[in-house]
């Protein structure tokens, strides 16, 4: 049989199979091995079990949008955060995404509030200071009078760049400092990279201050 | 700040959010991080492509169910693979899983038909020859009289006592084989482990029958 090839489409899948194979590929991450795997677990599940997880993605794509105050994803107008009276509304941190605020929530050590810009900007990509929520921010910044604006941007070119144009911006209204950058907590000096290193030594502090 | 618990449970996602997050955690290899990223990729796509993802599922679930020839995976009540006339019924090659089907059927090298037993012999787990398909592959084999059956079952400990078995049951009918084991294609004798290696030496052929 060895190198003999009939021309017929070899079918694998059944086709409703093949389908959510495809489908699943679309997901970022998820390549033809993981598809394959997922798909022939979701036809083992149970009919309700299937049913819950198509509702769940279809509830969160139509009942999450974003925050008209922070632009963080919200299934109400207002997300949680910014009605949440006991948050801190003399603090505010600038990150690019939703993600951040997550990642930052996760911490449970940030009480003040968010605004999320929606991506840094990238004059290659068109983005600029337009594309993203910089007018709201500054408009929010005017009103509110923040006591402090922490920028929490990834030190990327694009994060660099974004980081020091709003900086400029909002120095007018209130104090801005941005994160600290240096050696991940239980990192290895020896394997750090260069620029985390570099950064690491700019940001160096006396023994007092900490 | 630092170790000042409110007792406040901190709400990280949008409710419809969490809710898909805890749906695609519940799928194999999905950890939270990638259920995470998934689900806030979910809500960037658009309805319809999410839609479209959501109903892949549900058919998939419904539609899909087993060949009553074979009991490979299929949408109707006899398989492609089956019901396909270019097929050679002279072959019939015993697989534990769908998923073997489907990795024999990529090589598309074999040409013959198929039984999927559902699994391997396991006493421990309660598995025994009435669990698995095995009542029908011998009325299948002792109707259509095939020339060969090929037992195509990973080496495992099961997987050897259900080959052996699978061999003495069906060897009043017909001839049985299995298929090689040895070092893999493109493989390093160095690094394969030593049962491979045991088998490699046990299923040495001579330069004549290559």
């Amino acid at each position: 049989m060895k190198g003999i090839h009939t021309g017929d489409k070899i079918t694998v899948y059944a086709r409703p199979l093949a389908r959510l194979i495809e489908q699943l590929q679309r997901l970022p991450g998820i390549g033809p091995k993981t598809a394959q795997r997922l798909a022939l677990h979701v036809i083992k599940r149970s009919g309700d079990e299937v049913q819950d997880l198509a509702q769940a993605l279809i509830n969160a794509k139509k009942q999450v949008g974003l925050c008209r105050e922070c632009f963080h994803l919200s299934a109400d107008p207002i997300c949680e955060i910014c009605s949440n009276p006991k948050r801190d509304i003399k603090t505010l941190c600038i990150v690019a995404d939703s993600r951040d605020v997550i990642a930052l929530e996760k911490t449970r050590e940030y009480k003040g509030k968010y605004h999320v810009l929606g991506g840094v900007m990238s004059p290659i990509d068109g983005v600029g200071a337009e594309q993203l929520n910089i007018e709201a921010l500054v408009r929010r910044v005017s009103q509110q009078q923040p006591q402090e604006v922490i920028v929490a941007i990834s030190p990327s070119m694009e994060g660099e760049t974004t980081t020091l144009y709003l900086g400029q911006l909002l120095k007018p209204f209130t104090k801005v400092t941005r994160i600290a950058f240096g050696l991940p907590v239980g990192g290895d000096l020896e394997y750090a990279d260069e620029v985390t290193l570099v950064k690491a030594l700019e940001g160096r502090q006396e023994f007092d201050s900490i």
